[in-house]
């Protein structure tokens, strides 16, 4: 957590300005990815305040899928979150080539939960033996664990399992401009915004930054997350993802 | 045309559904594209029953580059169509190195309307130069000519262009969820519709029936146009791509 | 292995024709490679009929690596195959951040031998921070291990890996060239042979056929291994890769 | 041409240093390739010192396409480089979709001599209908045509059609391991070379380097060309192609 982020909230509290944090995070419910900033001490930041992809992947679900059985790659945290009424879940580790024939479709939640090695195969068995919708609940190819460490996030293994089946994942999470849309929307809850009225403030150029711009938003990128300081300028002009504002930190 | 596609339309009338034609087209407005099927027979196609990704392009236009100079490729009438009080247009084949300072977007437009060996390259050297906004007003890669040719649409050509300068330009059309969400929004006009009660009607899996998937919607693949009848099945599993209906034709 | 394969490389032996098994796998050497076909019954196959994408992978690095530690991602006993005079292994697994700088090259040998989940993600900070080559010594994406199911092949990871860090790793392997130009070097021992004197048989479009034909061999695909005889004519025409021959089976 | 550069080649003659140069050309014979370099002065480049993947795409022609018609994309003058006893050539533009069932092969030659609009479409229309191998004799993707600006070369108008027809095409120049081997070979006429005596020399990190490093040679990335010097640090390591070293120029 940055220092000094917590007064952020409480200046857009006094200002009276609504705001909402995204995140492509399809691991737990919005009550729990509150949690997370509240035990760091923002307390502004409730469950209401949180958009998630996984918030997208479970209408999706509620919508498309009405019956049956839906794999998953993730933890039981992140299938409990995205359960129905409509429909039962179940790890792609149970699955046995017997049973895939049960299967409505595959969501991809969360990079952790699960054997690698084991259970990306089965999944590639599952997608080259059914034609089920596969549905990636979280974009993201890797996130930072450290300063200068990433890990590979589902949307990366997503990334590879689409290549090796040749097929079309159904993807959630920035920059797709579904997730802007349904911010764009409970924003009309505190009053009559236009798209011009909106900042997006984001520290990665192509989920943040690229989605906030198609969907027709001022941005800016901030320095003290996945871009660096030093890399901001030549990331800026090697993708062509202009930012409106450039901003060494969110604080301050 | 489709042999009694007229009919179509006037059933909808008679049922009072509502209905919005959706397509990835920047080449002219609304009118012009309303005018083709009132030529063809169609009259209840009007211009407020189209929405066109040259709709959603000139909206970005108008809210995100408010002056100077916009570069496009695309005939007159397409530029016409998406230029704003806010700026200028100006054909690529116009520019020299030497004006290039001036260019605050790219805008790709039409196939048609430019030499493309010698327009093409401009427009890479544009964005190599400069690091500008890259908009692309139609995302599709092909269009048919007949019943068994097709054309190099300018999606086509963007790839291409993207590819070679490595940066990531602005997309609008099928299968992104604001032609989707625009259409939606417009539906409510009519009274209070929910996304299970829309049916997304297409012939090409890539943009209709995924993008009318992702976006939540039932969706019905007719084969009368991009996707073959002896095609379907081998394009429906090789893609991943599952529409709720499969329909012989539009007709009937 | 498929029933009365024996019989082919018995005539084979008759007629003195000369032949080389080429094979992705960098998992073993050539003799451990042979011992598999002797211990299937035929005894033909020794050591010296294998080619395999390891020899190529080791050649290399015999050649470009003269000194320091090799990294590597697979089994230890791929690791002795292509360990050298000038350089010792170490398999990713047991890499810190700590000692990421005395790492001079990583090489991708086999999908077994690690923990996935963990050492992927060592791997690709590894080459996120140091600016070493990268050899895949296995370019397969996938392998089958039943009639019906495949699995992720180290080079199946590798591309992955690749897309992450958007370099450019070194690869080995059909339908690379080198390998083809070392097995008609090795022919020459037996004699004066041309191109046109070769044929290459294989199950595989996109390795045996594609590697085949761009060296200018004849190419003859047979339907008893990776491309099924219901799939072999979609097969062939969606990807373009045309053998010269198709055959029902090898044997026969 | 690089002041000075002439004297390299007096020296190498003096120091009987045998060498070649390796271009992805295939407009022109290996006389034509020559004759320019003579006329600007530099006389001891003769026709036997150019290898071209021109003369590697003939070869293959040669080869593999033993009668009938071969399609073309290029000028008059590189068609009639890679003709053959075997075969005749027609210009894309001259063909009519009556006249497809002709043609036994389609060969990408140059950016130059065709109407990129009517013949690219022309060209794609052929590959969708008649399953025939495509043959890309120049794999650069553009081409500097002066200090800061570059043009579309036949290998991104080739990557483009592949795309669209999602065929895969047989291609040949650098970085493929087949134009470093035809060169190895030629060397072997002027003494005994192991490739740890070879030392290629070019401005192009993901031709000249890769293809170079790939073969096993030592690596020269000059920084007159293709590359420039306040570039070359980041190329290097964004690419993660790594020349074994870096000259200011190839001069002195």
């Amino acid at each position: 957590m940055i220092p000094g982020v917590e007064d952020v909230f409480t200046l857009l509290k006094e200002h009276q300005i609504p705001y909402y944090l995204l995140t492509n995070d399809a691991s737990r419910s919005p009550r729990k990815l509150a949690e997370f900033y509240q035990k760091a001490g923002i307390e502004e930041i409730t469950a209401d305040k949180m958009i998630s992809s996984g918030m997208l992947a479970k209408k999706f679900l509620k919508a498309k899928v009405r019956e049956g059985i839906v794999a998953y790659l993730g933890t039981e945290q992140s299938a409990h979150y995205v359960e129905n009424s409509g429909f039962t879940t179940c790890p792609v580790g149970s699955l046995t080539t017997e049973n895939f024939d049960n299967i409505n479709a595959l969501v991809l939640l969360d990079d952790e939960g699960f054997n690698w090695e084991k259970d990306i195969n089965i999944a590639l068995n599952l997608i080259r033996k059914r034609n089920i919708p596969v549905i990636v609940a979280n974009t993201d190819r890797t996130y930072p664990v450290s300063k200068n460490e990433v890990a590979l996030a589902i949307g990366g293994i997503s990334m590879l399992m689409e290549k090796i089946v040749r097929k079309i994942f159904i993807r959630f999470g920035k920059p797709d401009s579904q997730m802007f849309q349904f911010t764009f929307d409970r924003l009309q809850n505190h009053g009559h915004f236009g798209r011009k009225d909106v900042l997006m403030v984001g520290d990665t150029l192509v989920t943040d930054i690229l989605g906030g711009n198609h969907f027709g938003l001022d941005t800016a990128l901030v320095l003290t997350g996945n871009t660096l300081p030093h890399q901001a300028e030549a990331a800026i002009s090697s993708t062509g993802i202009i930012p409106t504002y450039v901003c060494e930190s969110v604080v301050g």
